[in-house]
């Protein structure tokens, strides 16, 4: 996931309070990092750290962040490397003067572009797409002082998912894949122009929402004037070493937004591509009590995810809501975590079965997804343990069967349970006394838009994914 | 409010990481301080400090708090007095031997208690009431050396709200008060005896939950055995100074335990005195939706303490629920808060409205209360600008026009608008379409149970409270 | 040891940061915690922390220390028990306002006085002195509203070294015991009076030096005035519960400042009671080499407690001075430690030999004092590794044969090796060539005054010390 | 300066916690930050941070650096900018596998080089040399496989003071740059191979010293094996883009050892290239004695750097040496520094003079250098305000008038008193009786060898540093 969030101001206020307030509300997108650069025109600022938003800057750190132009990031950690130089924007000094860069997504072959780079001497610091991409953006810089130019020859390199903040002294530009992976708008208020992974960062900081940003879109503001360019060709050469059968069902580089930005990353008061989050959740709650109905006595959520399904659910079938599992607020990054034993208590810290309204009842229990299964099973039993009669298991999302190369952190194939074992195993295996998946008409249904990337739960990647194989 | 945890163990096991999930368990009890204090039988082990229970310890510290007895402590800080000296549990070392306790409510009488001890010549390092009460257990100690005996006279000079967990050397005592305002149970497993503010806390570790202490009730554990007494005669002497006219509504010291309880402090999943607080949430939702009915689009709730009132009003009138308001969840202590020009900001850090639900819609939003009226002011202007066509204003209780003085922050009387302004007024003055409160009656029937605490929306307090006009 | 520092401020400026820097220059009477009180006449601000003055403290914490009158305190520990309660000043709420202590020195009889008072039913927090004496003073108020009295009278029942200083609301007082045991001095400028253990810190904050505070007496600084009282009768209760032989070489309650002031504790650049610390030191070293000269090529410090007085042996036999041994000077309190089997790493981290200086040389090693005797023996091990022919030991004070009870922590007497060897099993030990220690003669006979605690060094006590045995 | 040390340990033990010690040991070269890298033979790992190795490093730390190869590094900040970034050794990931690097010097002509390196495309993430380095090292790696031909080609290009670590997945390597600018030397024990940029290091771990590297020398131990090589040939490329006239002095790339070393960088128990920088401070006292006598009552130093010289100064002339300057131990990084108005505090929280001594005595102050003048200034006069009858300052190094480019931060030019004033102006200015500064002869006598750097003190510079123009 990752979020990212960028102010060019044309009065030339200090911007780097509103992005810290951007980077707050956009804190879901990702818990292990938070950083911002600043440009005052002449030089850079920047700082980050490990930690959520409010606990990486103080009052200190942010006076410090002079300058009218800044970009932020909250990183979510594919890999587990969560050290500081993996910490972004990725800031860096070069012959066109610091650059700054802030990336969500992952790139499909980065690994390939980075062997390229290390055989012509390049030296890498991080672990970072954004690395990756600076260094080749500076290599185009040097071929053609063209910045828009520059950018369209890197994208061509890059296959995989970016949108991207990109910051040089006087300039701050928003790229956003040819796929449109992940999202990415423009807003403004008076005197300054944001970019925002979702708009109730917007929201937040009382910017007015102009548009998404769309797929294949470069916006640049220079000097106080915005324009935007097409980047107009997708990468499409091949970067297969290996020659692996290559998916072919929707891989013809369309659009292909995540469906998971609508089923679980997104905040749910946002709005991607025109659709509102809440309205898909709730819809998919409705669809999902079609596909799969069940006569009753209670529709209850895992908390916080399943909420709005299970509300789209119960209105369906119009089978009482009720909260059965109460959610602890306080579980966070610094908790000392019980040991490897004590698995029961780590559900048990943060969720609680409410007795009273399980105890003898028939309980539909939506949640977004199943991954391993184990979480699922703990918590199906703990509903019997609080007294359910039957639990029937209805999931919002479909069976997740293939890994993402985009930029969520899944499990391997071996480990996504749906991938090994049929519907009954699984139910049998967590415990439940039936099981409904969405399928994946239900979910495009749901969504309202055909242009997704269904790769997680089709197996069919909208971009050659060989090189992953 | 505070939360308050103790473990004693017959096996002699270190208990300190478990009352640290206890008190994980009541983190919702109080964010201000956290600390434990155990016993090894021969001394005493503390460490308290500033912040949530996770920010305060450290697994080096838990490994230190050696012992099979011990008691833990969540603060809410009344008087904002969050200073280290008034975190607990406040630990002494007296003629008996190193003293723990760890309080959960109000003493009425606490300045008049503490003035009488000074002028024998007693000094204060904090500002709790458990070092009045330690103080005055101490004292009572050296008149006679039973234990329950010097405990019941201690409670005779108390007016006001105390559960209490103290701990001895080689002994753990809870003591509930007279009145019973705070609630307080007991829990056992095959090796322990655990005492909670909240059964919840109980289910976390996994133990089961015995009973509630009753009101009046000692329960002492010594030898590994477990004795209970009773508080014969609560305080009845006038510690009047000045002579005001005392309430005498149910000023009778019968019980009275604290309604908002149920309402808003305590855990969704905890049951108190036999009463699901979930299922009170609910049916208050509906006796609300009977009381005050309303001819609307959809209900939502201000999240998190409106939800369930607005699920049960939603169910009751047939109205479509929705999650109008999305709430941050990452709103935390050490956040660097707008300032006092950017008040809407802060408001809109924690809650933004979902364009697409409220749009042109006609909304009952409900709240638990109403305190100063100012945030549901800006609540209500933030589901307007969101478009909501009307917003009808349903509140979770009755009418808040009298402080509290037994544990809860409430504002003064001055700040309270009930107290000063008709419904007609408030409700212009938050900007609804129209306002409507909780009956108290409602309230009671929705409780079940009559031996409740008013004081604050009826003005009639339980016990003498003379000496705080 | 500890160090404590007052002032107030005629001109109601705020005093906390000239106390932080007064404070820095006591750091090297206690680097175990720091602790600063001010009263700005209507009410105490304090804060205090584990750790150097320069860690304890940040600007914050200064700015919010308003008030111009304040002590502070720099904290040794003789317990080991580095808590935070027992940081100072003690700052505690009484019939009679607030009041804060700072002390420096060992009540001998603390444990008899708080036995008693804990038999009154008072409790105390913390294991300091200082708790004890404010519960004595509180008390001995309640009897006369006289605040000098009420001092005079607490003292009556105090055996022991107590450097004193008293805030009031409104006031300041420095107590001085009748036996002077630790020094303390006032000094002032043109708007404020200050008192300090040492007049460095006069120095520091550019005060002018005054003069010792005599032994059992009182200063008080009310409204601007300055009033001296005497605390007449020294305390002659015998608190003995055993019937032990009372020592009674100079049992008499005479003034008896301690000697270690001048050879160890005191800065260099400090005058105690008129005597010019640095002065002492030199002189020590040159009637230790008229006592015990030696034939060498060299004499070298052990850094940095050996270097005046080798620089007065030097002096006096005339052979050269060298620095054969060097301090590494960024051993700290955060260090991590080296483990049990490395203990000779952790005198190689601290010292290290200068070979070309020491090869083939005979050498006279001079050190302030030998306790346990292994660190002695190390050091002339790692001169004699170093390539010394010859490691001649002198030391610049008498045999180390009895604990102190007046606030230095010297270890038990079964520790101290002078009091189970003789010189030559403890050169033997040490493996030096020859061993000389400064005699007790000597020592007066340097420091030049004869009414001094000699306890450690003779074994016979100023004060009844029975109850420690 | 800056301090580095590196281990091989042919047993595959860790060897974190032993560098951890080695950069104790040379923590008096930089205190602004410290690093550690190790290598398990199969990646890396490293850490590092702002401030002392104490405070950089816990436990934690440590233990997560496995690897039997390590280095480690202690910054001194040139240019102010203490961030994270500039802290090393820099580490990079390259085609070579990754890259550590470790750098004590300061490289004239890297403006140049980056400005070319970044016309070719690379980027720069920090302002260290090392990345410069780093860089380099890997270009050349690509042109030819071989480690020791990459290094030459690499030196051929810089020009200025480098001692370097270098690590590599399964090496290390140690490089000294032609001039020989800064110390570095080898040692052993049973296991391990050492490198320590001065021998007081391997002291602390108790290792042997084997030898320095000579200047021009590349020491390579890859699979247990020490491998030594010689840089051919030094840079000879002028770097020059304007035309200035170049100093021809010594400008011969010849060795040339920092002399400042001997005088004040280094630990008094290092030895340098064979010589003990004790006995060079020694008798640079000696020297000054002679060449500026003096006929005063006592000779001072200021502390600590002027103690060694003020020894040999009055061992010479036969004056008694007294410590008229006692300097205060606590003065650290985190100190809350008074403000501009209060400079004269600023010196007295550092040295207070001791009066019994100053009085009306003539004095000869000795102190390693003068810069600006200002300090020597504030010194002087607080002697006399101490009662100094006459104040004669000597200076144990020539007069500083040029700036230094090899990595001592010295100020400009223009701020250098000596470079504006005569001997006469500067005494004046300081308010001294006499001043008397060593002579450049004398410098090299006391030292005993003529392959110095005296740029600082000549302004002539041992390499070509026209682009610094």
């Amino acid at each position: 996931m990752c979020g990212i969030f960028g102010i060019y101001s044309n009065e030339r206020i200090n911007v780097a309070k509103r992005i810290y307030y951007g980077l707050f509300a956009l804190q879901h997108r990702g818990q292990e990092g938070a950083g911002i650069a600043t440009s005052d025109g002449r030089g850079f600022h920047h700082y980050k750290g490990i930690g959520l938003v409010s606990e990486v800057f103080t009052n200190n750190e942010l006076q410090s962040l002079y300058g009218h132009i800044g970009i932020g990031h909250v990183r979510y950690s594919t890999t587990g490397d969560s050290t500081i130089e993996n910490c972004q924007p990725f800031v860096v000094k070069s012959s066109f003067g610091p650059i700054a860069i802030a990336h969500n997504g992952d790139i499909v072959n980065s690994t390939i572009l980075k062997r390229e780079l290390e055989k012509m001497g390049h030296i890498f610091i991080s672990s970072t797409d954004s690395e990756v991409i600076a260094q080749l953006l500076v290599r185009e810089l040097l071929k053609t002082e063209d910045i828009i130019e520059a950018i369209k020859n890197t994208a061509k390199k890059l296959i995989g998912a970016y949108s991207l903040l990109i910051m040089f002294n006087d300039k701050l530009i928003a790229v956003r894949d040819p796929n449109g992976f992940k999202p990415l708008c423009i807003g403004r208020d008076e005197n300054c122009i944001y970019f925002a992974s979702e708009n109730c960062a917007l929201d937040t900081v009382n910017a007015e929402f102009v548009r998404d940003i769309k797929p294949g879109e470069i916006v640049i503001v220079d000097n106080g004037e915005i324009n935007c360019y097409k980047i107009e060709k997708p990468c499409e050469e091949v970067n297969t070493e290996l020659n692996l059968p290559v998916n072919n069902y929707i891989y013809n580089n369309c659009v292909s937004t995540c469906m998971f930005e609508y089923v679980y990353f997104a905040r749910p008061d946002s709005i991607i591509d025109g659709i509102s989050v809440y309205e898909v959740r709730r819809k998919i709650g409705r669809i999902l009590a079609k596909e799969h109905p069940c006569d009753a006595d209670l529709v209850s959520p895992v908390p916080d995810s399943g909420i709005t399904f299970a509300l789209g659910y119960s209105e369906e079938l119009e089978i009482p809501y009720y909260e059965g599992l109460i959610k602890n607020r306080y579980v966070g990054r610094t908790f000392i975590l019980p040991t490897q034993e004590e698995r029961d208590l780590a559900v048990r810290l943060k969720l609680n079965p409410v007795k009273s309204i399980l105890k003898d009842k028939k309980v539909v229990l939506v949640d977004d997804s199943i991954v391993r299964g184990t979480t699922s099973r703990r918590i199906v039993n703990m509903l019997k343990k609080a007294g359910a009669k039957e639990v029937h298991l209805r999931i919002g999302s479909p069976r997740i069967i293939s890994p993402c190369f985009y930029g969520i952190d899944m499990a391997t194939k071996e480990e996504l349970i749906a991938s090994y074992k049929t519907d009954e195993e699984i139910c049998k295996y967590v415990n439940a006394d039936s099981l409904g998946y969405l399928s994946i008409e239900g979910l495009v249904k749901a969504i309202g838009r055909k242009d997704l990337c269904l790769a997680c739960v089709s197996g069919y990647y909208p971009t050659d994914v060989s090189c992953k194989f």
